[in-house]
């Protein structure tokens, strides 16, 4: 038909300039994380999962599988249609409850993504806000961006973390301007947190609102899993948090919490929440389980740093250049997008090991590197084992290593 | 804060316009559909469901619950990650290539909703276009419309289900422009279908591709379920089929079908796709499970039909305003809001019968609609326990019957 074309010209440019992506093709095994089976055409191989964003192994905790496979059981798969339409299901009421209960917050709003609930938050948000100028950090995730964009307001992005220059925006704004500051609470691609109370010492004086992202830090801070905001001590004082059930929550879905009016608005005026069937009623039961496990449990949060804290000594003793970060995420340094492609192949294939490269366009050119993330299910043999694959990998792609190298070998 | 008197505002905007929403506190109950629990601050009701999505009510089948439970169980509850970050998940593959079989496609891309299935699908594949411009049909949904705008290319709408309006817009772009055609095999609010094969042969008069939504089909027509463009015998013509697996199937999630290069450059450029965690194992393995029975059953199929033809029956012999449709959406007309509203809020309080209004916007003023959509599992005491609330509740409202009603009453 002639068309075709166009699509394959636009695989080949990827292709050429190496960005074309391959996606595993996996198989969890409940109760057996990080250990998965990787499908190959040689047929199937264990694999050790080192990426997942399903921090603290909840998706396969015993509690959340069975509260969803008990309410599927009782309510079948799916939820009937949208909220409008199929009404909202018992189980997502609840689970919005408890979100609101997690954030201290009077109301939450379930969709079925984080991408969607950042779309359809920010954007609606600032359309029923006069003039609104959203502020925007410079590193935020695609999905913010989008929301930005699809708000169709204006906008001023200040650079990463720098509330100095929030502060110039703030003030050439002016006080009686609405304004939104959206930002988040943990950068999940350097592993680097954002200076919560200073941002809203700055919102506060200039009479600006706060959102922020906490997908990367719900579950895993904060007394009771409520993300950095909580960690911080500075909750009650975001207008909007928002946040993932698919990460530390082990399921899928997003959400922003709120005041009652601000929940009942996006409700009420967000096309992507409208027009979009309800998560399934297992889905909501199952997240509902991990965040109320969360909020009490600390054995996770505590293994998750311990064990976060051991990968980067182990690989930092075995001459790895670790970048250093603060939080759970542990990014390798390879500052080359095909070496790094070739590292998390060699790692695949020849010793079971299941790391993404992270390249362009999600980290700047000549910063791209491996995104571990540990879990507290990732025992010291897997570590070491890691470290050992690694520093092969390293060695045969001619990779700069740190001389502590042979302390490491011990 | 000040901001929060703009959300309280534009609430009060929807209810001055009769436009606020409630949405109903609901429970499914497998096994038992379209019976449900109605949570009211009384205490729970029992209630009839008479429009959910859920149209062939295989969200209770016992194939699809089975294959939700048994996935969870051994795979756990979420995916783990965006497909980048944590691979394909093996119930997901195994979806995307029963999907490519249901439509005679070389491959197939699932996403969380439809909703984000018609945005990604639409806006990316004429984006990669050069010049195009997207013919949409004015009915289209708001995601299409949604896809239609963030493509950021021309765009001309063609009279619903026009084909001279649509075939003169063809002409004056010219054969040489690339052109994307998109529209719906079957339209959910007045229930009529497309004439896929008169639109198919105007794209290739004219050379454009084709793009159809099939939500409302997918599974209750053709002989295996592939939507109208397969009862038409249509669907080898049309380049891209978007559908749903949260109505007919029962699930959640959307898809698009097509040739291998468009839907992996589809997969390679979408933001809304790329930076989304994917579909649960155990929700792709239910969809699955959903698709295959559909493929060989066509019980469900042929008794929806003949409940549907029912359900027009019994309604038109009781004098109600049944509006024709060659479909299983049955829409009663109403034309005005306020009674719509009181029309659906007396049937849920007093009869237990769980109907939507549907008002402005999603239809024009003066065609408000009740929107009823027989499942296989409505038996003929159900159709006339409805029949007599509808003539009870017309009574009361002072809405118009036809002189028929006498008949009913037998």
């Amino acid at each position: 038909m002639g068309y075709n074309t166009y699509f394959t010209d636009a695989l080949n440019r990827l292709h050429d300039e190496r960005r074309y992506r391959v996606f595993a093709h996996l198989e969890r095994l409940a109760g057996r994380f990080p250990r998965a089976i990787h499908h190959t055409p040689d047929g199937p191989r264990d694999v050790i999962v080192w990426c997942s964003n399903d921090y603290l192994g909840m998706g396969q905790h015993p509690k959340v599988i069975g509260a969803m496979v008990e309410t599927a059981t009782r309510m079948g798969a799916g939820a009937g249609g949208t909220r409008n339409i199929a009404g909202n299901n018992h189980p997502l009421v609840l689970l919005e409850q408890e979100l609101a209960d997690l954030h201290g917050k009077e109301a939450g709003l379930v969709f079925t993504s984080g991408y969607v609930s950042n779309d359809a938050g920010i954007s609606t948000i600032a359309k029923l806000l006069p003039n609104c100028l959203i502020l925007s950090d410079a590193l935020n995730h695609n999905s913010m961006i989008t929301g930005v964009r699809n708000a169709g307001t204006d906008k001023m992005v200040w650079r990463h973390n720098d509330v100095e220059h929030l502060e110039d925006l703030l003030k050439k704004a002016g006080k009686e301007r609405a304004k939104l500051i959206v930002f988040e609470g943990l950068y999940s691609m350097d592993g680097d947190v954002s200076p919560i109370g200073k941002i809203c010492d700055l919102a506060e004086k200039y009479n600006a609102m706060t959102y922020i992202d906490e997908v990367h830090a719900v579950g895993m801070y904060g007394a009771r899993g409520g993300g950095q905001a909580e960690h911080q001590g500075e909750m009650a004082r975001i207008d909007v948090i928002e946040a993932t059930l698919a990460k530390a929550f082990g399921c899928l879905g997003g959400y922003i919490t709120g005041s009652r009016a601000l929940v009942d608005a996006v409700r009420s005026y967000a096309p992507g929440f409208i027009f979009t069937t309800a998560l399934p009623p297992a889905v909501c039961a199952a997240a509902t389980a991990a965040i109320k496990h969360l909020k009490t449990s600390t054995w996770e949060r505590e293994r998750h740093q311990d064990r976060a804290a051991q990968v980067k000594a182990v690989l930092s003793t075995a001459g790895l250049p670790v970048m250093p970060t603060d939080t759970h995420i542990v990014p390798v340094f390879v500052g080359d997008a095909e070496k790094c492609k070739a590292a998390t192949d060699m790692l695949l294939e020849e010793h079971g090991i299941y790391i993404q490269p992270i390249n362009y366009p999600t980290v700047p050119v000549g910063t791209e590197r491996l995104r571990i993330t540990p879990s507290p299910y990732h025992e010291d043999a897997l570590i070491h084992e890691l470290a050992e694959a690694l520093v092969d990998v390293w060695e045969r792609l001619q990779l700069p290593l740190k001389p502590t190298n042979a302390i490491a070998a011990e």
